[in-house]
C-alpha cells in the first residue's frame, strides 16, 4: 500500500516535486493541444447520425401524418409525431410537450426571461420584485448558473450528495423564502458528478411546499437516455407524474433535447409541463414566433422512428463513450489511487467525470494543464459566480478527444494534480 | 364612365342591395373554404426549394470552409459563409451580421425582450422605466405590434404615405420624447401597402436626433429581394451605411430571413447592426445558446451558393406570384374601379395588396367574406391594438391560394365590398 502524500516528509515532498517538475517540463516541450473542457460528442459519434441527412429528399413529400406541409409556416408548438417521439423518450404524454428549436438551453433562457417580464401563470413579473433567488445544487452546470446570473437572480448553492441535492436544505429554504423562485436540477447522470436523483429525492421534490406560488423546479433532463452500460443503468422517477400525484402538478418544467443524440446544435429541444404551464408558455410563444423548424422535427422523426430507434442509437454512442470513460477512470486510479490527493466519480452515464482535488488546488491544476496544452473547464465553473469555496472541483469531459489524445491528456492531468498537491502540502 | 355609389339615389341603392344580397346568398351556398389571410408561400413556391433537401447527404462532409464541423456545438453567431451570403443579400458586410435560428420574428422578439431586461448598450432596462413607447407606421405588420403590446410598450401610430412614414411626425416625436425607444419599419415592399421608403425618407431616418440614447430603428427588411417584376424593381437605400454616414452608426437594427426565399419556418434569420450593437447582443447570445443550427446554415449556403443563386431563385418565385397579384388587381379594377368604394395598392414586390374601403366598412367586409367561406386578415390587424380608426384597411395576401381559388376569393371579396358599401351608404 502506497503512502498518501500527506504522509510524506518535507524532504520526500521536495524530492518528489523535483521529479514532477522535470516530467512537467518534458510534457510542456511536447507542445500538446488537447481539450477536455466541454461535453462535446466526438466526430465518430456525430457520424452515427449522418443518415439523418438522407431521410428527407427532394423526391419525398415533407408532410406530417396529419397532412401538414412541414415546409410552410405554422404549427406553433411542434408536429404531433415529434411530440410523441420526445414524449416517449422522456416518459411524458405528447400533449404535455412543446417542441422548440435547436437548443434546450435557449428554452431555459426563454423560460427565465419570460418569468422576468411576465411572471409565471399570472404572478408578479420577477423584474418588478426587490429580489429573486434560485437554488443551485453544486457542483452543477455552469450554463445554468450563467442564465440566472445574467438576470441578476441571487444564487444559493445547495450541496449535492449521492442521492441528489441536500433535500433538508431545499425543503427548508423553499418553504421559508418566497423570493426563491426556482432550483436548477440535472436529475440524471448529473452535470458534472454523474449522480441520478434517488426515488426518495424525487418524492421529496414533488412534495415541496414552496412559499412562492411561482416557484418551479427546472428539471433539465439532458441525459435521460445517455447510458454508458446497457445492463447497469440508473433509473429516474418521472417528475411530472410525481408532482401531479403529490398535488403539485404545475410545480415543474422539464427540459430535454436531442443535442447529444443526433447533432448538437442541429437537434430539436422541448419543454414538458402541465397544461396550465403550457398555456402560459404558448401565450408568449405565439408572440415570439410563428413556429419552430418543422422540417428538422420531421427529419428527426423519420430518422429515429420511435423510442426503440433512439435506444438502439444510444447504444452506439455508449460503445464509443464507454472506453473513454473507463480509460480516464483507470488512469486516475492507477496514478492517483491511494495518494490522498483526489477523489472522482464513477458515472454510469452522461458526459462528465467530476474530480475533487485537495482543497485549494483546482485552479492550480487547471492552470498547470493549460500551460502544458490541455484545456479543462475553468476551475470554479461548476459553482455559482464561478466560486468554488473549496477550490477543489474540476469537471472532466472525456467525450471529444480521440482515445490517444485523451490518454495523453490524462497523463498531463494526473501529473498536474500531483504537482499542485505537492506544492500545496509544501506551503502548509 | 360608371357612377360612383355615392351618386346613387336611395332607390337605386336599395335595388342594388337586393341584387347583391341575392348573389351573396348564391355564393354562400357554394360552401367555399378559401384563405387570403396570411403571407404564406404556396406549395408551388415551396417546391422551388426542394433540392435543398439533397445538398447535404451522409456521403458528404458537413464542414465549413474554415474546417468547422457544422454538426457539433459552437460558433455562436453563425458560420462565415452564411454571413457572407445573407450579407450580400442585404448589402451589409459579413462582420456586421449575426445569424440566428429559423425566424426573424423571434430575433425581433428577443431584441425587445433583451432591451426590457438589460437595456440597450448599457442604458436603463426598459422594465425599470415608467413608460416605454414605440412609433408604429400604419398600416403595418400585426406581429410587430403584437410584440410591443405583449411587453406593455405604448404604441403611437404614424401614418404612412407613398414615401414611407410621415417623417415630420417621426422627427418631431423622436426628438421630443425620451420614452420613445423605437420605430417598427418594413422599408421595402412594406407590409401591407407595398411601399418602398424613398431615398429622402431613408436619409431623414439616418439623421434622426432621438431624445433617447437607446432609441433604435427596427428595420425589418423582410422583402429585400422579393420583387414581382424583373425590370421594374424598387430600390431601397442601405440604412446601416446611411446611419454611419450621418454619424448615427448605432441607431439601427436590421432584420432579415430566408423565410419566403427557401422554406418558411425552416430558413435562417439574421440581424445586422454596428459592431457596438453586435457586441451588446453577443453578450446576451452567449448566455442564451451555444449556437444556432449550423447544419441548416450550411444547407442554405450550399443550395443558394451566392447572391446570384438567390436572385435567380427569386425570379422563379416572382413567376408564380406575379400572375396572382395581377389577377387580384385586375379583378379589383374590373369590379370596383370607378365606384368610389375602395382604393388599393399596386405593389412591385412583397406579399400583400392593401385595400382601403369606405370608412367604417372593413369589419363588415371581412365578416361578410368569412361568412361566405373566405378568410381575410382581421380588419384592424394592420393597426396597433387592432384598432383601425377608420375601419377601412384590409390586407389581401394573394400568395397562398391556387389561381382558381384566388379568383373565386376575389369574386367573393368584391361582392362583399359592394354589399358593405351599399349598407353603409343606406345608413347615412
Amino acid at each position: 500500500m502506497e503512502k498518501t502524500y500527506q504522509q510524506y516528509s518535507k524532504e520526500e515532498l521536495l524530492a518528489l516535486q523535483q521529479e514532477l517538475k522535470a516530467r512537467y517540463a518534458e510534457v510542456q516541450a511536447l507542445g500538446l493541444k488537447l481539450n477536455m473542457a466541454r461535453g462535446k460528442p466526438c466526430g465518430e459519434q456525430l457520424d452515427l447520425s449522418m443518415q439523418m441527412m438522407d431521410v428527407l429528399s427532394s423526391q419525398m413529400d415533407l408532410d406530417c401524418e396529419d397532412g401538414t406541409d412541414c415546409r410552410n409556416y405554422g404549427v406553433l408548438d411542434g408536429i404531433q409525431e415529434a411530440k410523441a417521439l420526445l414524449g416517449d423518450m422522456i416518459e411524458v404524454p405528447p400533449e404535455n410537450i412543446i417542441i422548440y428549436g435547436n437548443s434546450s438551453l435557449n428554452v431555459m433562457y426563454d423560460t427565465i426571461a419570460r418569468s422576468m417580464t411576465h411572471g409565471v401563470m399570472g404572478s408578479t413579473p420577477w423584474c418588478k420584485l426587490p429580489e429573486v433567488k434560485f437554488l443551485c445544487p453544486v457542483p452543477g452546470y455552469d450554463r445554468h448558473f450563467a442564465i440566472t446570473e445574467y438576470f441578476g437572480i441571487e444564487m444559493i448553492p445547495v450541496p449535492m450528495n449521492e442521492n441528489g441535492p441536500d433535500m433538508d436544505m431545499v425543503e427548508r429554504l423553499v418553504s421559508e423564502d418566497p423570493a426563491i423562485k426556482g432550483i436548477w436540477c440535472v436529475p440524471k447522470y448529473s452535470n458534472p458528478n454523474g449522480i441520478t436523483y434517488s426515488d426518495e429525492t424525487v418524492h421529496r421534490f414533488a412534495r415541496l411546499k414552496p412559499a412562492a406560488e411561482d416557484f418551479r423546479i427546472y428539471w433539465d433532463n439532458a441525459y435521460s437516455v445517455h447510458h454508458l452500460y446497457e445492463d447497469d443503468q440508473d433509473i429516474l422517477l418521472e417528475i411530472l407524474d410525481e408532482c401531479a400525484k403529490a398535488g403539485n402538478p404545475d410545480m415543474v418544467y422539464k427540459f430535454t433535447s436531442t443535442s447529444k443524440i443526433s447533432f448538437p446544435g442541429s437537434g430539436i429541444a422541448a419543454i414538458a409541463a402541465s397544461e396550465n404551464n403550457l398555456k402560459d408558455i404558448r401565450k408568449q410563444l405565439s408572440i415570439q414566433t410563428i413556429g419552430h423548424d418543422k422540417v428538422n422535427q420531421l427529419r428527426h422523426v423519420r430518422f429515429f422512428k420511435n423510442l426503440e430507434g433512439i435506444t438502439n442509437h444510444m447504444k452506439k454512442h455508449a460503445e464509443i463513450l464507454r472506453p473513454k470513460f473507463e480509460m480516464v477512470e483507470q488512469s486516475l486510479e492507477k496514478e492517483l489511487g491511494g495518494l490522498g490527493i483526489g477523489t472522482w466519480t464513477h458515472p454510469k452515464g452522461g458526459y462528465f467525470i467530476s474530480f475533487d482535488s485537495m482543497p485549494g488546488c483546482a485552479k492550480r491544476i487547471v492552470d498547470a494543464c493549460r500551460q502544458a496544452g490541455v484545456i479543462l473547464t475553468a476551475a470554479g465553473a461548476t459553482y455559482p459566480y464561478g466560486k468554488d469555496p473549496n477550490d477543489a472541483n474540476i469537471r472532466i469531459a472525456p467525450s471529444f478527444p480521440k482515445m490517444e489524445e485523451l490518454k495523453k491528456a490524462c497523463e498531463v492531468f494526473v501529473l498536474c494534480v500531483k504537482l499542485a498537491s505537492v506544492e500545496k502540502l509544501l506551503e502548509t
